[in-house]
């Protein structure tokens, strides 16, 4: 794509509104734009960047048998007052509303309402379990104040998926399974996380979070001396920073982060109350056990910017940048010269977009020090310029985002190297 | 695909709530399911017929400059008071209601009122000018009575697409290439339309709509003599069958239709009351002109099960079928010649897989008439059955969902010609 027709340009301030790195960044680089706290539109490089993070969350799902659903945002009533939940926590999480015909209506946080009694129509027998169900949708909290960018928001996409077992065996076994595709999912979009004990809410005693430790988390973590596990605040409240691990495994770390997922036990909680059972080998009614497992691709957006970004702007990882290649063509004042660049820069970019890279060129007749510096906002992994310079010695720069160094490459072999680089 | 391993089966009965073609359909194959009137969760196979026209719909946004963008479903009061649409129609469409705060909320049902600030806040200039961007979301509207199955929903799949110009003629230019581009949609999914004068409702005093002709439509079109344009009755109510048309074409023939597009010249009319302008050649401020532009690929979802089935099941046509072959392996009491049916069938299934062609076995054990009966329903284009009868000339049947015949094929040639048609 060429820079020059995308709509959404990279701003020269910082807007006020933001309040953290990723809602500053995001903002400024034109990947997101902002309706009101909480609520952001998706420009067109956002929505690339979300759209690779929620392809790559698919991947792990489908590759442990999770079957792609979609459900509704707009829910009635009744399935929420089966479980309680319409009540308590109730409008305190949720929109709750009158619509036409004086009917209750409640936009959905979470599914389980609505997949239990779903999934309860298609399963009778041993036979038809276990089963896996996920989608990747917007979801919409009634929140008081809304922050941190996009990493709590009023609306905000979630990937849930929701797993359904004959028995407990089965359903810690899938739990496991999904604990595995999650720390997947994060190491691919280059984020670390700790798996972390936690209270389960409104869903279960306990669950899991996968904490990405950062100074711009809202979370307050107790990492264990391996640093691979941890207990929120929450529910080891007496803990000190120092103190001994609820496991004995000697001091603990008190750290900041951000929950990036989260996956809960639900057992009969939300199976029970609807009478969802399932005939067994021998003819018998047995109860079905659930579990609950959540990404938000739209926080982890936010996440992966708090993790990877210097005063410049963001440094994309590989596998979640809206493009791999960013080409820079600077401008000389010697007529001919100028033109051999820009003939560089077509030649370059249109045999990379043949070969099917992702490549974004600025083709603009900003300066060198706007074009340098939307680079560095924009972030995108390798930078290719081309200049005066470079030209003298028929090469270009090749820099990566993340590292200091520039290198000169011929002309004639940066489309080969490029093409190796995104083969990696 | 395994048929067995997939969640969603189809049902032996219709579900009584089904009140047109597509609904009775698309329940009972297990394409999508009914959470309440006008509200649908879409399940795998829906959810990837559902996929499908997104994607053609996005390619022709593509091809003709569209940048993808997503906006919040979830809105504040403020742009919609701007316009007027806060208040009318207001809450007659709208979902509208408080959160936490005493804060005003609407659910977007369409998204005039939030693009045009969006794109105001990057044009600045004649040169930043034309702007077209879309997205695909879901759309929520407060109906009194929803019905007509995924053609007229409480939530809706929406892809709309707006445009902004630097005067009126490239409005119109830009108009009649989206005319284009939608004609070009309607014909990869299979439908046929005629493009219909109508009045422009609460957008425009003029719009043109894509009808596609059905008696389970709600709508009532004149059609001209030549089958090409006509105009909705709302707009020439005093029209009758065989009445001479409004540009004195001759006999106009009365028809059902269902509407599944609209596109809206609005002018200045969002864009006025934001003031938004931009700075022509000459240092001097223009008036903005916008259009807008709508398909709904749950209502076309709906729309193609209307226009292709028959009274077995869904016909889907080639682009927009979840699956493209559908392989049904039929049980032998000869305990060999099943065991040969059942190698064939697995190796005809891997070898597609292994080729990228979009499969579905039905691998249960169920009998000849439910499996050939969940083909009809399901209605993949090509289906292949293997059996006692096949087996002894070393051959499968091929059947296309349309056509009445059935070819025997050779064992050995059915993945090259399966190949062969994939490719057509």
């Amino acid at each position: 794509m060429k820079y020059s027709s995308l709509f959404a340009k990279t701003q020269k301030q910082a807007p006020h509104e933001a309040e953290s790195a990723n809602a500053r960044f995001l903002l400024q680089a034109g990947f997101i734009d902002q309706l009101m706290a909480g609520v952001y539109s998706y420009l067109p490089l956002g929505l690339r960047a979300l759209n690779r993070i929620q392809n790559i969350i698919r991947e792990e799902m489908n590759a442990i048998g999770g079957q792609e659903v979609l459900l509704p945002a707009l829910q009635p009533k009744e399935p929420w007052e089966a479980t309680g939940r319409w009540e308590n926590p109730g409008p305190e999480i949720m929109f709750q509303f009158k619509g036409a015909g004086d009917r209750d209506f409640g936009l959905g946080w979470t599914h389980e309402e609505i997949i239990a009694p779903l999934i309860q129509r298609f399963v009778k027998s041993y036979k038809d379990l276990p089963v896996a169900v996920y989608q990747i949708q917007d979801k919409f909290r009634n929140e008081l104040r809304a922050k941190s960018g996009i990493l709590r928001g009023r609306e905000f996409n979630m990937k849930d998926l929701y797993s359904f077992h004959a028995n407990i065996d089965d359903m810690d076994r899938y739990y496991g399974e999904v604990k595995e595709a999650y720390m997947r999912v994060f190491k691919r979009c280059g984020v670390e996380v700790i798996i972390t004990e936690a209270s389960g809410g409104d869903f279960s005693p306990l669950s899991h979070e996968f904490q990405m430790p950062t100074e711009a988390g809202e979370d307050d973590i107790y990492v264990n001396k391996a640093g691979d596990y941890a207990w929120n605040k929450e529910i080891a409240p007496d803990l000190q920073d120092g103190g001994d691990a609820p496991d004995g495994s000697g001091p603990v770390k008190e750290m900041k982060a951000i929950e990036v997922g989260n996956i809960f036990k639900l057992g009969t909680k939300f199976t029970e109350p609807i009478g969802f059972t399932y005939m067994d080998e021998k003819g018998k009614k047995k109860p079905v056990y659930m579990c609950s497992y959540g990404i938000g691709p739209s926080r982890l957006l936010g996440a992966i910017v708090e993790a990877h970004h210097d005063d410049r702007g963001i440094k994309w990882p590989i596998n979640v940048a809206p493009f791999l290649v960013y080409i820079v063509d600077l401008k000389s004042k010697d007529k001919d010269l100028d033109a051999r660049i820009k003939q560089s820069a077509v030649e370059i970019y249109d045999a990379l977009q043949d070969e099917g890279i992702e490549v974004m060129w600025d083709d603009t007749e900003a300066g060198p020090g706007e074009k340098l510096g939307n680079a560095d906002l924009l972030g995108m992994p390798l930078r290719i310029v081309i200049s005066e310079k470079t030209m003298m010695e028929n090469s270009v720069e090749w820099k990566l985002r993340w590292e200091k160094d520039i290198q000169l490459v011929g002309i004639v072999d940066v489309v080969e190297q490029i093409k190796e680089f995104v083969n990696k």
